[in-house]
């Protein structure tokens, strides 16, 4: 154990002294294969996700959290050391925008400085990608934020695998409170903040502030309620399902929202179409779903037991959660559902492995293994530090965490007495993905300015690394309290 | 079985109708989730794949025949029906080439007809990217790109696990000799052949075309080899290793021919200094590989035994994938080294279950079978039928794949006796990633003209599909002559 404990301080030392080498490398790529670029910095990432999960589980954190840190440290580390790759994975998918302005004809400066508005962060931004190493640096970019949404899909699936909608059933009502009261309290609360801190803003501003504060990211929660064994609480299925509930009410709350900022008016039809979708996709995947299912594992019956279960798996997946994409609502959702729906009895039983070792699990878990980590250390990555060096900025950021904490501690209240309410009130406070959606949206409509962005941004990233540590904390001082259902 | 045949044209059909809505759908997306175009366009090519796979396996073909065709077939039918996304997908990696353009300040059209010499095509792909549609496109571009490049690294990591250095020692010096061969005869077959059909071409050409016509594919082969569960054959590991070797001379000779075309002179430092990285790879990998491992396995031990197989493989293949890109090698020697060094045996025995389950190869069988077959059918994709409409284009290619089929089938001859000659030169036939790496280095270098590029892809096309078809006829005939070494 001490002999491991000294190997494990020597290979940490080597590899911290191994960072600035691939900064170095990263920046000045130039093989002639193209994939060479992308293999460097999606592998090193990986790398330090394992690394900050290895730390977190050190101090008995949760390992997503050691990721999410992780990311901060080396987005900021090597940001700050001039790394271009940081650089241009700090600004998250504002690179789509960018490359949408050049195909549209814009030059690189002006589609840049259209999407940056800090006018220092986008002439960072134009030398990284004008520079010889610019085309690998936009691959990576692309490459890092497609991998990262994949490994999302596939850990919604992952808990959405380990879910039933029978489970769903005990704690629907539940649930459904706890969303609704999760959707109203922030609203309120992150519109008063707004016209207090900031009487200036306008009323567009305000609404919108007001909606991204009602995300839920059941992705951190998520997360953390897997690592710490704990899905199957009474506590983890409510938030879980409210969260569910949460992302589509959020994205309903988003349209309408959106729609009142292009057209200034609350637009009804496009309200009720959106409803309408939700419903109907849900309804459709539920009772389409398992016949679907049934045909698809006879059709693919000429492959292998073990590569029918992973074709079948792959491509229910990611065929829910395009739908769902199709009717206005997060891939992530869609890919939920799908694990929901799926389970190994639609598959013939292996003969050869009584143990039931070729799951669909097994199958998936080394595609979410190897490609969630990467999205929780590119959330991590664009945290910029410098902003909290602002005291406006930090004044609104303190506002709307007050307001985004409290707004969703309160909808505890709509989960019954025979809950850890509190425990349920802190899984729904992450803002995580969602939230930074919601931002970038209101970014690309214009009502959302530099400051109230970084605030913003802010307020997602401590949601997001404050509800692992409070989980933690409250799991631990209630662990006598909490009510298995099983 | 009747009933499951029924099924199954019913569905083959329903599938071949949903083919259209699909180009619709990846024409018109405009989602407000990044990734959803993605997952579309990814998804259904891997389901064409699949739909490939399982049409070649009716007729008895190998499945990577089947990806392949398939891929020309919604390539070309995609395309002339005027989808979008196959306008880019055919191109291939020339995306790279027009972003890197656009970001060195050139406008879209002209970056796209610096690359694309095709007017017509050019003019098309310039209307597909300054479309509505255009950010998406080019985001599944890059996207399936790198997916399928992962694919292949995957699949050379998996012919690795399954060929051990012993084994290699048995056939090393006939591989060599084949190698060798397959190097001599094709370049002095290719300069003759593009001399005699078009002696207006420079010097600077023919030596390309030559050196273009000595590249090994050992995917395609490798493929086929494990599909038909041959790998353990005596010609299998002759061909496996003569197309390592190959792979590698092929490398120095694009190096020297490249530093010909632009100096003007054969530069020996550059020929001595990358035969010099490429033993020294070898030589690195092979010794400090397993040390490094040891470390590795003792290291991430704080993970579940599964997870840390998964991870230390899949480090240790991106390592040395990159490794070798970084001393100008092809990423997939990386991957095959790391394959073939690795082995379950550096990992503690899993007591809970006996069987070897939690392999290696199991872990990375998900991800190669949902990668690699996007490699085959975007190969596919890339073949434009309406090249073979140009006489002259078909009399210089025609030319080129005679050379290129007879000058590895000669290298054949640098196999023992108690080989299947006429198996080895077979296997050493296909061009495939490695013969379009080649033309599209030759393209950039300006030493290829279009047509010449075109038969040359011809070429590489036609070598690539018939070998997985000579190779199972030749099978077939010498089912009883074959000796298996184990």
């Amino acid at each position: 154990m001490k002999s491991i404990g000294r190997l494990n301080r020597g290979c940490l030392f080597a590899i911290l002294s191994l960072a600035p080498c691939w900064l170095w490398a990263a920046d000045t790529e130039s093989h002639s294969d193209p994939v060479a670029a992308v293999i460097l910095s999606m592998t090193m990432i990986f790398f330090f996700a394992i690394l900050g999960r290895f730390l977190a589980r050190k101090v008995h954190q949760p390992g997503v959290l050691g990721e999410l840190l992780m990311g901060v440290i080396i987005g900021n580390i090597g940001y700050f050391a001039g790394s271009q790759l940081m650089i241009i994975l700090r600004e998250g998918s504002a690179i789509y925008n960018i490359v949408r302005d050049m195909l549209g004809g814009v030059p690189l400066d002006l589609a840049v400085g259209s999407t940056v508005s800090n006018m220092h962060y986008a002439q960072q931004l134009t030398a990284a990608l004008s520079s010889d190493n610019g085309t690998d640096l936009l691959k990576v970019a692309y490459v890092a934020d497609i991998f990262s949404r994949y490994g999302v899909i596939f850990l919604l699936f992952a808990v959405g695998l380990e879910t039933s909608v029978d489970e769903l059933k005990h704690t629907g009502k539940e649930s459904l409170m706890v969303a609704v009261l999760g959707i109203v309290a922030p609203i309120i609360l992150g519109y008063l903040t707004a016209l207090l801190i900031m009487p200036t803003f306008s009323f567009k501003s305000d609404v919108f502030i007001a909606a991204t504060l009602c995300a839920t990211s059941v992705g951190i929660t998520a997360r953390v309620l897997k690592e710490m064994k704990k899905l199957h609480t009474r506590e983890a299925k409510t938030i879980l399902g409210a969260a569910m509930i949460d992302d589509i009410l959020g994205l309903v709350i988003l349209a309408v929202v959106s729609s009142i900022v292009i057209t200034g008016a609350v637009n009804m039809t496009a309200t009720i179409r959106i409803i309408a979708l939700a419903v109907l996709f849900f309804s459709a995947a539920l009772i389409i779903g398992p016949w679907l299912l049934k045909k698809a594992v006879n059709v693919f019956s000429f492959l292998e037991l073990w590569e029918s279960k992973l074709v079948v798996s792959f491509m229910f997946m990611m065929t829910l959660a395009w739908l769902a994409t199709a009717v206005q609502l997060a891939s992530i959702i869609g890919a939920f559902a799908a694990g929901v729906i799926l389970h190994d009895g639609y598959f013939p039983a292996d003969k050869k492995h009584k143990d039931a070792v070729w799951s669909i699990k097994s199958l998936i878990s080394p595609l979410e293994s190897i490609l969630a980590p990467l999205f929780f250390v590119l959330i991590g990555i664009q945290v910029k530090i410098e902003s909290f060096f602002d005291l406006n900025v930090l004044l609104l950021a303190s506002g709307l965490i007050v307001a985004a904490i409290i707004g969703k501690l309160v909808c505890g209240l709509g989960a019954s007495k025979k809950s850890d309410r509190l425990l349920i009130g802190i899984g729904m406070i992450p803002r995580g993905e969602v939230g930074l959606v919601f931002a970038s949206i209101g970014r690309t409509l214009g009502v959302l300015s530099d400051k109230l962005f970084s605030a913003i941004i802010l307020m997602v990233m401590v949601t997001t690394l404050l509800a692992p540590v409070l989980l933690k904390a409250c799991y631990k001082r209630s662990r006598h309290n909490s009510q298995p259902l099983s």
